[in-house]
């Protein structure tokens, strides 16, 4: 594990620094892909009991067990990973971008195996940090984007200081900025939960990329925040497109897998704190493709957040 | 413990169920105020490097150390803390009720050392159940409300279920109402997280009253959900009032202590989500009671709460 942490602090350090750090995530997610396939058992645990049931498997080894992972969206043979890594990252470099179905299921699983995969070697092997996988796929993502847009213009806080330059003197950027608790004061956990893409250095305006491997209580953070930057620039000005990974609870009496989602919650807050402008997964919980939620705020593959962040900016 | 786990658990059982549980809160705090007092030692830990500096002391025990306590609002006599907890109780009784300085400090006092003794506690003897402070000032403060508004209509959720009842059959409502996370399925985690004293039966309103021993990241909850009901029932319909206790740090390195507070973020949310109708701490934080803060949120003791419900639901 001390080759995977040095690797995820060398990635973090650089992304806090707004420094390239495309080829440091790599070497991260290929070594903890690497070091599962070498060192832990892969295997079924367990279904999510929805129609049609959805299997999970987990990691094991050192006498721990990893969080669920679904065997359909995980790459376990670290040639194919590496291959298919280096498909996204052609992808994501061609212009004009075009993602058809291929392409956008290699992102999905390209992004599913990266993040779960450091997830994983941490629940196995290093118990008890939980910042670490919202981390790797803030980092992950970034650099993901950063490889589709080379000339964009990105930071990595909501730029609230204009809302409060004259009252403030910044203090509500620096605290939203900083959330981490202390229990993680001495891992990465100082790095900020969004991403920003501006409209262009003189604009006020852009995407928010908020990225959440999501909880029910942390949901309302986005669209609050939206709500805040509709009111101090305008509705529209900012536009957020929340991106996640399911959350799941393993179940050991009955040896299943709960999807953690909040439908109702997130067409509350869609209706009634800010619209988001899309809600992509990973692995989208089965709650969310009825049709209900459809018709408030449909939720979308994850591949399909870079064809649709070349398309507005380029409206 | 085992003495005060079973109070916990009656107490909140009975409250869950909506029954009358002042008399088991009370036999709670008085257990575990009386435990530390006799097991514990309480002794000096460091300051809050303010102006002028805060003194913290800890309780220590069982190779443990508490969480910070400020020694000039915690009561560590256990005769004492049985007369000021009956003084409260008469001050809550008396109608109309007047709240000078003294019965103010009282109210504060007595709050502060019930929640803390209890939280203390479990930090010395029990350690790693996150929620339960949270539970105990929520089922304290309910008791304490209800002994002073022996008619009033109170409720432990805010009512969204007319928001959504078309669209939803109450999904929202149930989420919301449930947001304990998984590891804590085990203690009282299920007691939500505010009060409601509705303006009567029939009408639509009233004061919500959420309650937080604060952290950074859960203080946009009431502002969201206050941004919600003026959304849902217009504005002003429901007043929140927000009502906290400081989270504390401890630092080890320096034996000094972290007052745990946002106020700008605070003046923001209350900005650009929604307006709280009043901010009550039992032991404010210092950086809330500057004069910037006034302007936009006043930050009151604890004691004043009980007098402006009171003036709220009269008028």
């Amino acid at each position: 594990m001390d080759e995977i942490k040095g690797l995820l602090r060398t990635a973090a350090d650089r992304y806090n620094r707004v420094q390239p750090h495309s080829d440091e995530v790599r070497a991260l997610v290929m070594a903890a892909q690497r070091k599962l396939y070498g060192a832990a058992e892969f295997r079924s645990y367990g279904q999510y009991a929805g129609k049609p049931p959805v299997d999970y498997y987990v990691f094991s080894g050192n006498q721990s067990v990893s969080r669920p992972v679904r065997p359909d969206l995980y790459i376990v043979e670290p040639d194919r990973f590496r291959q298919e890594f280096e498909s996204l990252i052609a992808n994501l470099r061609r212009d004009p971008v075009v993602w058809g179905d291929a392409a956008m299921g290699v992102a999905n699983r390209v992004i599913y195996t990266s993040v779960m995969s450091v997830a994983c070697c941490y629940d196995v092997w290093q118990r008890g940090s939980r910042k670490t996988p919202g981390t790797v796929f803030e980092i992950l993502m970034a650099a993901l984007l950063q490889t589709m847009l080379a000339d964009a213009n990105f930071s990595k806080h909501i730029p609230l200081a204009a809302i409060l330059a004259e009252a403030e003197g910044g203090a509500a950027v620096r605290e939203l900025a900083e959330p981490a608790p202390p229990e993680d004061a001495e891992g990465p956990g100082s790095v900020a939960t969004d991403l920003v893409i501006k409209n262009s250095i003189s604009d006020v305006g852009g995407i928010v990329i908020p990225l959440k491997i999501t909880t029910r209580e942390r949901i309302v953070q986005p669209f609050a925040h939206q709500r805040i930057l509709d009111s101090a620039f305008g509705k529209g000005a900012f536009k957020s497109l929340l991106v996640c990974i399911s959350e799941t609870q393993l179940d050991e009496k009955t040896q299943s897998v709960k999807q953690v989602c909040v439908p109702g919650t997130v067409k509350l807050f869609q209706k009634h704190l800010a619209p988001m402008y899309g809600l992509y997964y990973c692995d989208i919980p089965q709650r969310y493709a009825a049709g209900d939620m459809e018709r408030v705020l449909p939720v979308k593959p994850i591949g399909r957040l870079f064809g649709d962040i070349k398309e507005m900016l380029e409206n």
